[in-house]
């Protein structure tokens, strides 16, 4: 039985760190608004998100449908991922931690779009580009820093062993890899100047991209078609002005 | 052995969700920042966050011992909390989707913060005033209303027998309960005219509000020195030219 995921057919977005599971695992799954109507299409996903008698409405895509169970949160998707597919530690503990890991992920994504719409999602970045200049120089100049050094850190802290900082948590690969993967994909994309002066103290993020886009099933997707391109639609956004 | 729970100590913030579950469950906390130093105080807090040898770091406040766990990020650490002390449905299904409401809570939350602080939260309110005063626009007409009315929505939904609309998920209360108490508590404290519009349409989630005020833990802990007041400092905060 196919997983049916639910996100916007024409960005990367939140959706994409779902994508990036369902691909390591290998699981089958219908990415349903990229598909004709009247099965598919964004019609398909409105009626889960608006339909009067969907016990269990998501708030806002992406959502996933598996069995009779409709997820909707990046990060509750990817913990129940997680588990299925052995994307996440065993142990509570282990798995705490790398669900604490994504949410931490999912603040980045959040404050990453903010510094393009930092006053409505529902108004032109055009109507909020003076705003967006402010928020984006402190994204620039403190937040980004912040989260990606401390991806670092727990890099370097993970075990002292041979095994140092080859993976976010434990020993094993984990969505949460897969998604910091994705963040520094997306913000190479969206703050490319930014980001050259910040990789340089980010060796170990650095590498833990590299190890991500190497994975023979991450690679095959990244070339296939099924990996939307970036855009000026999506959460990360190149714009020159917010990255002088 | 009781929770070490650490947050600033001079607001509610994030870390009252944490503080409601541990309240209802009437589970033995020490709310560390709170205690007066050497074993207390911000610096015994800062000491896990920015210490050299910490395993695995909390990126930010709120965030909680358990034992040798230490577990960060407000959902992740009520997921746990929810588990051991029958604050979650003990299903798989009934997990995800209280966590995925909570998700949706924090998300919320995120934007109430925002409509004061759209540029930096390293800047003051002042520096941000004319930013904030668009962001707040749309939080109040466009956002407020979304995730308030999606809260309306899933009572209503939940079970269609003589249990309809008593608690956001299943049968029994559970921590997304008390934190959308604690929603509806800070936006009447922060946007008293918006919510006295938008609550004429919400009669089951006020009910909600009120059934979790009048739990006898909750009642005893509003009315204890244990629960800060809102001020200006915090996540909800009140400035009138916000909520005009």
């Amino acid at each position: 039985m196919s997983y049916e995921l639910y996100y916007w057919p024409t960005i990367q977005g939140r959706g994409e760190f779902v994508r990036l599971a369902l691909e390591e695992a290998a699981a089958p799954y219908v990415d349903v608004a990229r598909m004709p109507a009247p099965d598919g299409g964004v019609p398909a996903m409105m009626a889960l998100l608006d339909g009067d008698s969907v016990p269990h409405p998501p708030f806002a895509p992406p959502f996933l449908k598996s069995g009779r169970l409709l997820i909707g949160q990046t990060a509750a998707i990817l913990a129940y991922l997680g588990e299925r597919h052995g994307l996440a530690p065993k142990s509570e503990a282990g798995r705490l931690w790398v669900h604490q890991i994504q949410l931490t992920v999912a603040d980045l994504v959040t404050e990453a779009h903010d510094t393009h719409h930092p006053i409505a999602s529902s108004l032109y970045y055009e109507d909020q580009k003076k705003e967006a200049a402010r928020r984006a120089e402190g994204f620039r100049n403190v937040r980004a820093e912040k989260f990606l050094g401390w991806f670092e850190t727990i890099l370097e802290r993970n075990g002292s062993g041979t095994g140092a900082g080859t993976w976010l948590a434990g020993r094993s690969l984990s969505y949460a890899d897969l998604s910091v993967f994705q963040v520094v994909e997306g913000l190479r994309f969206a703050f490319p100047k930014t980001m050259m002066r910040l990789e340089r103290k980010l060796p170990r993020l650095v590498a833990l991209h590299d190890r991500v886009a190497a994975r023979p099933r991450i690679k095959a997707y990244l070339t296939s078609e099924r990996r939307l391109p970036f855009n000026q639609m999506g959460i990360f956004r190149h714009y020159p002005e917010l990255d002088p």
